[in-house]
């Protein structure tokens, strides 16, 4: 079987010219082997990867560039590799043996899922930096949080309606309805649970069945017991720094109103700009040259990029620990705070034993958040980004702005948790002090969209320059006031009742 | 070789330069007598039309390229009309006999509205293929429907306040209402009820006035009897194969939360890739090719182009019947199931005597929808698309998830319907079996949100793998979860109202 | 400490090459003084000047084109100015007398902040349309109005809970959570407070400190008494033609609920075709050719730039008071209207003594608003630039169905309104005649959504062809119809548990 599949292999080999080897970069015999029959199975990829600097610089090329120009961060890499291009069997049989999704195929040790370890033999510094960002603990963050599993539950449960009781109970989501929503941007667990014969175009093949796959979630768990997914932003099989310096491949998370950054961007001044002119910037330059190269920042520009002034002095070092320029968190907390010290949120808990970096008072637990003086490090970073095109009044006006947001926003949601801890204390509603799940009654929802929707919307539109309508009309403000009053209104109403019936505490 | 190559180049040069009149494209008598005004007096269109492949090629030209080419798919056509380019006499005045706006113009006889049995004469295929596609159904299945006219009337409606009363009636919308709502997108239907004469640049004319006009949408009802408009997606006077196939198209009426495909997409990994890199597509390309043409899918690659893979070969057939590539209905209906068989719906009959494919308690009149087989038959048509960038075990993955959101998203719609149930059946509000409208109540719209807008949105999300905030934040799990928790509290408040004030049945 | 400065400047100038000193444009000395720091300081806004026509062009040069390309409207200039590149020093030196930003800086009076009146000694036809533009406005228009004040109290206002009264008051909102909202788009008002010392990477040098700063609203109040910010759509320092012709520059205020322009056209057809094709037009000719030029029109072709034919007759001349074209008042009110004669709005007294073009029962306050002839006068202006593309008939059938959807519209919040007013003489909630704010209770602001965001939509999608979703399903008549039976539901609930209570009237 082994000799007729290889012998197909060459018959497809020779029949179909490989695209790669018009160019004159070397290509591993392994490479050529997987294109010989993956060029005509899966000719979308492949194209996609021959137009990609992978597959058009050996490694040794893209070692010798400039410090500066440099994507490659690896000191050392074996002669075997470093000769070559980087093509399929490159990355898809690294480290074969720390993969529990290695499998037999056609002569070669295959793992199906290329992980941050696999990347870091060339890129070390960002699989490393990475691995310390909030991102690559996505999926932890979430799975492993009391509350946010209370919130998760009250989202996805299928709901069952007891025709008797005429009220709803809720049935956790199985394992695929959680890989669309949640893990879908935080990644899944991959798990290798067993093999399997398929039919395929060179005959019968076996290959491993994964649970949790497919995903490319920024903090998934990967079959080598790494975390995270390059794949994320840097999309397979070109993983073009274009693409990744786009603010698309942001957008694809960052998008709803729990977290609308792209929305806000959009429409902000510099997304504007960013639309009208970006068909003249250079997305691939590096480094990457504030006004030469780009005239408008995107989201790489002002969070992870190196950039560099026209003198070819750094304006900001690359990271890919983007939280290194972010001193607030602003999204999915009632009360946006200081970051997080640790990329590992699970690990907090404040004062009401919550896994929750602000109690639902808004009392911090600050012994787990960064300090000040980090916090005006972290700032002056990211500033430094501001004040290659504006000045330092109009930066300083817009970061007093900024926490004038914070505090206003916390302000409104903890005068709304008043009312809402009033109703849980009242009886109307089954709060976590009375035993309940703080998430999933309509009212609780009306409370819970007022900060993870509306309060988020009004810091992210105030943080990013958006302004206007994010602030006011679209998930903003108007919404915020709105709910808020919903909330006092539904309040109003069932007090009345009880006392008219006679009957107050009895709901 | 080189030089036949360059009386080649020659050829080619001097037989098609630049646009219009200055091209040698042999132009009919009509149409330079039409451009003789209309260039003057309508330039936009004039200019459109001369940069188009229409204006740039004879009919002839265009049917001797090799099938897989070709774009016409006529097998004969008169040699009058192939020995020209396609202008505004070609259109404006084929078959005239069957257009009720037919109106003499200069000595022509002229008709306003081109029909799909117009562009027939040059594109049979896809004509025929879209007059059996939902689309060209679409103004019929929606005014046809007695159902969909409830939930019509109980959105365009007019209020009317009675202050005596203090509530509200509703009156019909009126037909301009109708045209710029439902029938902007399902397609008008055009009469002619008469002539004007109009003052002219060239004097007095005299032209017909056509009811319903302007529209173009994909089920419009035209004057010769025809259903559709080929300028829904292949705007006039251009009528560019690219604008077809990117996704702003579609988008014109697949935005909204009732069917959110555009919005979906752009938030995707497709649709990221696709905004990053597109300017590098080609989109006029016959046949397209998977890899070399485009590295990330439309709307257009998946459900309607012709794609061949490097080695030139078939990956799918072209259709504009879009259904032969869709096994599941996922939008528009209470309960996602198998495509009808016939794309006039209005035949269907369900238990409980709704035009609609599925029972308000889920019950599929399966009589009425294709069977497994075709089901299957669908899918692996669709997923060749598919396959062609992805391994199987990742499509596989993917269409286990797809179906698994159609159960859950079903159950939890069935859930709420037996909530609605119960509130109808205990008179909180009027449903069909009290003889009412089961849409235009608050708490049924609230219900009618449920299914048209969220369980809908968390299947588009899960079909086209946009996951995240779709399934989730923006229009998806949290808003289906509110609203049902909303439905619970209305209908605790005014069961208990109902208890307290021992009038229960009284409302 | 001056010498020590010039020096420095000097040394900076020399060290640094001067990226425009490439090009042959002659520069002053005072731009070359400020580029020799800002280059390095800078770049971002240098290397966008640079690529300027205000680099690239002397203003004589700009002057000397024919007529229908100028772009300067000035008729005279004076030789200093126009014999060089417009730079740093030409607008932020200019009128240095009247501006109280002004301070001293290396030599130079520097004002931070350039407005209408500078740019008005190139552009001064611009200028002076601008002021009579309702958009110059925008800041007074919202902050001298009593009514809108006391709708953005409702918006913007701090909630505050009382533990006691278990209900909110609202706090005033300050001045940085204003200008972050509303005024973001409207305009702050410039205040300079003070002057403050920095250290800056030549030395100590002091700058005024201003309140407001930053800030590009289109009615902005400027440091020199000016209105107005012509970089909100010609953004800083490109100063592109290009960036304001295209629909992003409109989106950044132009796109929330309250005003959905951007949302509407993107799914629009001529959105549609401006995705598709707008690589392939022209945005920087003047004139501007249609169908030449382009295919399909931005916000700009119908509201602001001159048009001509491809015989270079004009089409519709250039305005930037951009109500020129517009016959209708759209949106900020509850019911669509004429548009108002003059651009200050706070002058309007409707016969309920408010600041509103129309009373809250739909009566206009007719004496203030464009009469019919005016109205006829200006949609003849706008649709010459549609009948550059479309037949009579179609624009005729398009503005009845526009002018009908006022009607409808309109008359649905008429009807809705009764409702208010029952709700409000029945003392469910404390409107304007019973002292209170009217838009900040719940069920308010239920009322206040049906016309400011669903009618208005209705409206929008009417207006620009876009029928559809934003008809429908996007804001349109599903939300504007829900909100209306929720008003309803809302108010027989708590008029029956009046009822009940026995003591209606007690709320």
């Amino acid at each position: 079987m082994k000799f007729f599949l290889s012998i197909l292999a060459t018959i497809l080999f020779l029949s179909f010219p490989v695209p790669g080897r018009c160019t004159d970069t070397p290509m591993s015999d392994g490479t050529q082997d997987c294109l010989g029959c993956h060029e005509y199975s899966h000719p979308g990829i492949v194209e996609n990867w021959q137009k990609s600097s992978h597959a058009q610089t050996t490694v040794k090329d893209a070692m010798g560039v400039g410090a500066m120009s440099r994507k490659v961060s690896a000191k050392e890499i074996s002669d075997t590799l470093s000769s070559q291009s980087v093509g399929c069997a490159e990355c898809h049989t690294l480290n074969a043996e720390s993969h529990s999704d290695t499998f037999e195929h056609n002569g070669y040790d295959v793992h199906v899922v290329v992980t941050p370890q696999d990347c870091a033999t060339c890129h070390p510094v960002e699989a490393e930096e990475f691995s310390h960002n909030l991102m690559s603990n996505a999926r932890n963050n979430l799975a492993g949080n009391a509350v946010y599993r209370q919130l998760q539950v009250s989202i996805l449960g299928t709901p069952v309606y007891s025709e008797s009781q005429k009220s709803f109970s809720q049935q956790a989501a199985n394992e695929e309805t959680q890989a669309e929503a949640c893990y879908y941007c935080h990644g899944t667990r991959l798990e290798v649970t067993g093999f399997e014969t398929r039919d395929t175009i060179t005959g019968e093949l076996t290959f491993p069945t994964i649970k949790g796959w497919p995903n490319q979630g920024v903090g998934r768990h990967n079959p080598d017991g790494s975390k995270g997914a390059c794949s994320a932003c840097h999309p397979r099989h070109g993983f073009s720094i274009e693409t990744a310096r786009k603010p698309y491949t942001c957008g694809e998370c960052h998008t709803g109103p729990d977290v609308p950054a792209y929305k806000v961007y959009s429409t902000s001044k510099h997304g504007n700009i960013y639309s009208s002119k970006s068909d003249e910037y250079d997305f691939k330059a590096v480094p990457w040259t504030v006004g030469e190269d780009f005239s408008s920042p995107t989201c790489a520009v002002c969070h992870i990029s190196m950039l560099t002034n026209t003198e070819g002095e750094v304006v900001v070092r690359r990271t890919h620990r983007m939280n290194d320029r972010l001193s607030w968190r602003l999204f999915g907390v009632p009360y946006a705070h200081p970051h997080s010290a640790s990329p590992d949120l699970t690990a907090i808990l404040n004062k009401d034993g919550l896994q929750l970096a602000a109690a639902f008072d808004g009392t911090e637990a600050s012994d787990f958040l960064i300090k000040p003086a980090v916090q005006a490090q972290r700032e002056e970073t990211l500033q430094a980004v501001c004040l290659s095109c504006h000045s330092s009044s109009w930066v300083e006006g817009h970061w007093q702005r900024f926490e004038n947001s914070i505090q206003t926003t916390n302000a409104a949601t903890r005068n709304a948790t008043k009312l809402m801890t009033e109703i849980w204390n009242s009886g109307l509603a089954t709060g976590l002090d009375q035993g309940g799940n703080p998430f999933d009654e309509a009212i609780e929802k009306k409370w819970c969209g007022l900060w993870l929707f509306y309060a988020n919307t009004i810091r992210f539109s105030s943080a990013m320059g958006g302004g206007g309508d994010y602030s006011v009309f679209a998930d903003g403000a108007y919404q915020f006031s709105e709910s808020l009053r919903e909330m006092e209104d539904w309040y109003l109403l069932r007090r009345q009742s009880a006392i008219d019936s006679g009957a107050r505490g009895s709901y």
